[in-house]
């Protein structure tokens, strides 16, 4: 990068010293980034940014990079030149521990680790605003997609309302192969993993566990206070029937795995992953394959959506570098981007809050006892249903009402195939 | 607001005091934001944001800000405590003045005038550079959709490459209406106006001027010098017809008004506002109604989509609003938001860039005559197709090769109904 005469002369012409902890995916990627595109990062942040180590417990001995590498984290932490630490490892040990011990040395830290935010965001956020430095995660959701920064900065003058999001590609791709191409779950989740978008162990992807780190942290970040993940009602999607998909077709929905989160009237923040139908016609419907998308309600700005890659090597170490840029940016802690711990659990009860629900029975008189405990539904049709079978989506109520109901036509014999929520975005 | 303790302490419990320059509907809009929302305003600016005075030709006697107003501009830039001035006048004179005068006098500014942008950003961020205060500009383009602030920040490790968008709520409404409805655009635009959606005079929106003013906003920031309305080739969507859509239809795609800029190879920016045939899977094609989308095409992050409503009071008071926060929070110019004046025109010459065409001819022999000319196409169908009409989409080559063809087919008798371009996003 040419520098201006003019930043030359302000002083400006210094350069800042950075370390990379993990050399996985992500971690290559920001060490490539950094290097392709210095000039036009030196350009935004102000300052040339200079990558001087790399944490990693292997070998690379054929990395152009090889003289960066450490197996010790003291020579990043004890290294007085170092202000800035991207973590991408993952998990919530040791990186817990590296990244406090960094914060507390007073270096800003970027991360693109989910579980370590959801578990201990306001912790370290706490930390970082004590030493007056920066703990940024803008890759821990949606991957490239800018969304932590546009909550609490671009949407600053807005109450958010409400934020419901497609946070998970994995099953997202699953359950655009079962919408498009009438697949079954579990021969969906076999290509899922053969194009090395599903692990061999999926459980995280498909039992909703990531989607549900990440709702926690749009929440926290949006209403305050930290939601944690194990308050959080979570559902996956290997359940799902193809028989769910054509009945939610004759809805007028598709099915989608859905995080969401809102503030109830009592102060509580209702947060939960599950599938959801939605319809067809949302914004959220047309987002298909590994993409994430994801709403922000607005009391001002309405619906806002902003749709992307969720994850890969190059979307998340953009926005791993996009943060590191703001920390050499910023000039102490950024007081929008924080949130309090709360000492008790802070989410609502699921079940006072109203919902609409596509619900499916098998049973002898199954239409009728179902109309009957009901009342006002739309009953819905599919190819080849069984005499015995019927579907259908529920007038709006309080979800324990429905699970009561629900309840009740089981005790008479029904069995229940199949409930999920019906959503209106 | 309640500041904390912590807060107290450290002495950052004073407030700023603002202006708002002009009280129609965006700058209502402010007033009523920065009164509703000032707790959780106050919380991200870390300030309290106090509005001191509103300018305004009019009277508003009944006004619960009344004591506020002020016909007198030099009310506002002689006041030294005032320190962020919005302005939301609209139109280019006296805003410009107005706003160099306030920069000048070290107070930051924010707009959401994108004529104003769009004409005098270069010089008007300099002057901003110079006097190390702020001139920002999220609601000149989407309205209350963060899209300046995510290109500059979010994105700043991406090399941007391409920018696209729906960027004109108004002329979308009529193209949905067109599109899925069948109206004629004449009547579309009724309604448009009768809804409130379009001006009296419509020429705006409609030949497509106000999205050239926005694409040239998204096009200086993202590539780095200021590309001027006067030198993009634009055209709007007054000649567009049924029969097109139905053409379009045919050829799986909806036709969208887009905006749109790249570099080229030359270092000049290719950018052009005019009606586009958009594949009906792209995630633009199903942006509908007043909405507004924006794709950001980035080097490390791919395709990025920013949705919502691109224009109206409260959205784009929001973004104004944003705006005025981060210049409370910022210590001095943000540099990522910056770009260079171009001294000559850095425009590339569109006739130089590939296209493919959507083309309708009509006449004698039209059909075996297009085929010839044109080699390789895809031919269209529509219902009640007249036999000497005939419509198909080219292969790809260089738009001024295009037109050549085109005029050469005129010379020989035909008579050319349509030409819009193809894009695939």
């Amino acid at each position: 990068m040419r520098l201006s005469d003019r930043q030359i002369k302000k002083g400006e012409c210094h350069m800042v010293q950075v370390a990379v902890l993990g050399h996985g995916v992500v971690g290559s990627g920001v060490v490539e980034l950094l290097n392709k595109n210095s000039a036009s990062i030196a350009k935004k942040a102000g300052k040339e940014i200079k990558l001087k180590r790399i944490l990693d417990i292997r070998e690379f001995p054929d990395s152009p990079y090889a003289g960066l590498f450490t197996k010790e984290f003291a020579d990043i932490l004890g290294d007085g030149e170092i202000s800035v630490v991207a973590e991408v490892m993952g998990g919530v040990h040791p990186a817990y521990e590296f990244v406090k011990a960094c914060l507390e040395a007073g270096k800003s830290v970027v991360t693109s680790n989910k579980e370590l935010v959801a578990q201990k965001g306001a912790e370290l956020l706490a930390v970082a605003r004590e030493k007056d430095v920066n703990f940024l995660f803008e890759a821990s959701v949606g991957g490239g997609i800018p969304i932590i920064r546009p909550i609490h900065q671009c949407l600053a003058a807005n109450e958010i309302d409400e934020i419901a999001g497609i946070l998970n590609g994995t099953t997202n791709f699953i359950l655009t192969k079962m919408i498009k191409e009438g697949m079954a779950f579990d021969e969906a989740l076999k290509m899922a993993q053969e194009l090395g978008y599903a692990e061999a162990n999926p459980s995280a992807d498909v039992d909703g566990h990531d989607a549900c780190r990440k709702i926690c942290i749009l929440a926290s970040l949006a209403f305050g206070s930290h939601v944690y993940p194990e308050n959080v009602p979570t559902r996956g999607i290997t359940t799902l029937t193809a028989e769910d998909v054509q009945y939610a077709d004759n809805a007028g929905c598709v099915i989608k795995l859905i995080g969401r989160a809102f503030k109830t009237e009592d102060g509580k923040v209702y947060a939960m992953v599950s599938p959801a139908l939605i319809p067809k016609s949302s914004q959220l419907a047309g987002i298909d394959d590994v993409f994430n998308g994801i709403l922000v309600r607005g009391d001002a700005t309405g619906d806002v959506v902003f749709y992307g890659k969720g994850a890969g090597k190059l979307p998340t170490a953009s926005a791993v570098v996009g943060d590191m840029v703001d920390c050499v940016k910023a000039r102490g802690t950024i007081r929008s981007l924080q949130w309090e711990d709360s000492a008790e659990n802070n989410v609502a009860d699921y079940k006072t809050v109203s919902t609409t629900q596509y619900l499916c029975f098998q049973g002898e008189n199954c239409e009728a006892l179902c109309r009957d405990a009901f009342g006002t539904i739309q009953s819905l049709a599919r190819k080849r249903r069984p005499a015995d079978e019927f579907a259908f989506i529920t007038s709006e109520m309080p979800e324990g009402k429905l699970e009561e109901i629900t309840g009740k036509l089981q005790a008479k014999g029904l069995t229940l195939l199949s409930a999920i929520r019906k959503l209106d975005y």
